[in-house]
């Protein structure tokens, strides 16, 4: 009964298969080898649109160097005070972009709203003396696995266009957002206004290999340079574009993704129905609940790993008797059913 | 007759198998793991001390990172000029200390010498409107596939002390330098002086998964930090860990660089029976040759890849007639000796 | 009736006359020089303590500089949400540590206690996932013109030490700060437990010279280099000392204060007379005022200038009623009494 | 006899009296003023252009906020090994820009030549794990005092635009090298291909201000964002504005500059007349002269004070018997024909 994280599970084996299937012979450093020309070729397709991918080892070299390649030192990034840029980080995005600003916003379900922006960015009243408006980035699925309509991305879209700002998504879960929105890859991104994309697949089975994915190619022109300067250019890099291409291959993503989803949606009801109260709605492979302490402490004693969350009471309902607490339950693609329900039945007694 | 890189070729099977072999139930990530726990341990038996170790991604982020954990912006790290460093790695490590200088040195062999910088670093005689003197780096083996004797390092290493700098090794090739040595890995480091290592596994058979080893652990105090900041720490840690505990398993690295060196010693005792010069001493696993023209074309058409270098007079004899080249010929654990053979016998014709 | 700022105001006569006074000769540069010598000597009897002081042209490069100095790329600043170096020096402090977060807290009369310091500081749970907490900032006085007791500064300060913090004191009104508690400069500062101060001196009738001031001298071992890689070591410095030292000399600094909150208290009297609310406490050279609009439309077609301020309910009362603005008014050396007088007759019409 | 520094040598009488005419009443603060204001038309006007002018405290910071606005932490400069950028200013490129190298190259006379460049140039052989050629950085008079001709100039620029990167001139001695080729500002700046001017006033009779100039007001977009963010945004921005107005107005830049020209010529004539061997053609307001050892020995003792400079023997003649040194002998607006006598006199015994 792990359900700490997406990450803390192990990798799908086609994508570890797929490392000795390239494993042969000599091929160009640095992704100018044949499996990464299949892996654009395959991200083009899946995202219906010419776009430029680069493989990195991580989501939070992701998120900072997608940004840092429209966000100068001293530029602003507004994001929602819980977005995993804000508070999991490190500073990185600063640090890759020498000083921008991250001004964080509160807003139920972890989510930003176009009207939050605009009265955000109003406050900007000091001219230059204030950093300059650079881009929005939001969490698709967010942090606390609630999801944007395609309506919500779009005018939140609206007012990055409006300011001469823009906007970049941080996909840590993806396809988590995808498969539950039932939508494609280009509804959830380009067309509805994502100019980058954090691309991940580590936490959804994947095993060290998430990608940025440019809408615009033009953006990625020194795209190259910031991923070696950074150590986030992989020399053997046909390794890294091979998990990718197994991720994407026969639908292994989406499966993936549905099962988590499938997990947390069975977890969520399973507790709706022992009574206990969700700090927000569950849309992808997250459920946030409020635990009472008794239950707490049974789980703890059966063994059920999982994080005490801090409370924020801007995102939804928080704790209120002392010795309650607000748990985040993570599921993915290796969460068992039997797990879910071995966790149900002690939270029901 | 691919002699590009040494990381131009795949990954020893057993690395890619210790991923399974990892790939079971849930475990802590970010490096609270026991895989890692497994390496810290293997890795403090290696050298014979307790040290603090690191994996990362790539070899420029090993580099960077180590050094930017005692650089200041406003520091100079000494280095030879043709140091990967200086030359390779895109500005990574000014990026990474926010603005240090590199100091390049001439050398034959693409070496340092004690001499050469006690001569520089008189050199730094404008006080405070000089950068402060931070560090060495030396690369062992060197660029030219040179090795430094432990005496050379130790010369260095005083040198660091007398000016309160600390003394950095590009172990890119490690292994190859040190069976070259056949000494101990804490004679070639800690007990030569070496503050901190990158150690390379990439280009001796390793996948994605090269280290940080600081030989004084109070200079790690902050440095998990660092690697997250910088997007060079791993959620899915195990599988860093396990590919660098397989690379010291059973001796593969050891038995890797031998392979690889004796493959660089062949090609070099050839190539100068068939008369040919070359710029510097085959110590390790890489072989810089001056190429007559029509030997050059005859390989070329022969279908053997190699990069033509950029001669640098000051390292060591450089092609003098039009049309010889200076080939950069790098061996590894996959080269074949039947490759060698053929590239042999069409060079001697 | 210009209350903008006291930067909009000119300089004090005899901080002009200085500069023709050292204007003999030629003298070391970049503080080599005789003059630098005697503002040292003149700030340590000031402070009653060796201190170390380097001139600069700004208050936001005081600012960075003095923190950058001990802040690395992954730390955390703590400040109050209206610190200067917060909303209005555009991303400096992040710049100038190459990433730094600053974490921002409320606080009534934009100002922080020990306790929301502790509270704050409790919410770093995520080890070495956040920045790690390097500093505290206070701005005294205060950007809302209150101040600091010296019990309180103390308070903080012992937070920061619990928690191997630094302390830093924005000091831009140093002086009309001190003049109000009728303390001692090292009261202040030192014996308070600050380690660092930026001390303003451009406001209270200075042109272009404030200062860093380190209490302890080994914290500036580095310092000027970091002026001068940042633009921020001049090179005619005799004529940025012999500011300071003719600010210094004959009580200039202490006498341009006192008249600077002799003028802000009787504004203060004169508004509260007149049943006009004030957002925060009037201690130092600044009024908040709350004022309806038809006062406010009065003041403005007499010809008063003033900022309209963002009013932050955090801080302490804000214009309830439409068309009421919170009026920032600032007096300096060089307010005149009666346009005080004048502007509190159209305010008590 | 001080022939250290064109800044250590005071100011212009009457740019301290500026000061004083200025220093009534209020104005706008950082820029807003009409000081300022009257600042750029004048410059408009010098240089035949609408221009953008930024008036800066030092010349550091005028040079690496300059390049900072078009030149990536990726990037490269290129300039030359004696460039003040490149030795004087403690990595503030490198820092300013966030990591960008600075690429030196040879050339006799400090001078770097179209053809030079385009060999170095043509050594960016690794494509994007090379930092990307962004600029060039010129030094006008060179730090050897010499001149480039606007010929030379052109063949640089030209050079700058084949390769898409911006020329750089850093004119610490702007007016020195104006003066001595007798042309126009336009004409040595953007008619030649110069993108963005570091328009010295400190060296040549200024206090603390320099400029930077855009010539393309479009590069200036969010230049006082930087000019802020680094502490380079003076709040009393009048002050500064009227010593750049007062040192343009009436010639007395021009004036300054051919005074201090004229004694470096006296001085340069009287040496070679006296046999002594010159390391660099005098063009502008630097002697570099190889003096024996006995006449080194004999202005020590007779009080002259002047830097001895680290030969460079790809710039010029060195001294080769033991005891010459290589004197650096700068002249100023203030110095005296005496003292030239002088300093000849015992130098021609």
């Amino acid at each position: 009964m792990n359900f700490t994280s997406d990450n803390s599970y192990g990798v799908s084996p086609e994508i570890i298969a797929a490392l000795s299937e390239v494993n042969e012979g000599a091929a160009g450093a640095y992704g100018a080898d044949e499996t990464t020309a299949r892996l654009t070729a395959a991200t083009c397709k899946v995202f219906e649109k010419e776009v430029a991918i680069f493989p990195v080892p991580t989501g939070t070299g992701a998120n900072a160097l997608g940004l840092s390649s429209f966000v100068p030192s001293y530029g602003a990034v507004l994001c929602h005070e819980e977005a995993h840029i804000n508070v999991n980080e490190c500073n990185a995005v600063a640090f890759f972009t020498g000083g921008c600003e991250l001004c964080s916003l509160p807003g139920t379900g972890a989510k930003l709203t176009a009207t939050a922006l605009r009265k955000r960015l109003a406050q900007f009243v000091h001219g230059n003396h204030n950093p300059r408006r650079s881009a929005v980035s939001i969490t698709q699925p967010t942090e606390l696995g609630t999801i944007y309509s395609l309506e919500e991305i779009s005018a939140i879209s609206e007012v990055c266009r409006e300011n001469n700002m823009r906007l970049h998504m941080d996909g840590a879960r993806f396809t988590n957002g995808l498969v539950s929105l039932d939508c494609s890859p280009a509804d959830m991104t380009w067309k509805a206004g994502v100019d980058v994309l954090s691309f991940g697949a580590t936490k959804n089975g994947g095993m060290s290999s998430d990608a940025v994915i440019f809408f615009e190619t033009a953006l990625a022109e020194d795209f190259e340079r910031r991923c070696l300067q950074t150590g986030n250019l992989l020399s053997k890099g046909r390794f890294a574009s091979a998990q990718l291409l197994a991720y994407l291959a026969d639908d292994l993503w989406l499966r993936n993704a549905r099962h988590a989803n499938r997990m947390a949606a069975k977890l969520a009801g399973g507790l709706k129905a022992a009574g206990i109260t969700l700090h927000a709605e569950v849309q992808a492979n997250e459920v946030f609940a409020i635990l009472p302490g008794i239950i707490h402490s049974a789980l703890q004693v059966a063994g059920a790993i999982y994080y005490c969350w801090s409370p924020n009471p801007n995102s939804g309902p928080v704790p209120s008797a002392p010795g309650d607490v607000l748990a985040r339950l993570v599921t993915s693609f290796a969460t068992k059913a039997e797990e879910v329900d071995r966790f149900l039945d002690i939270a029901s007694r």
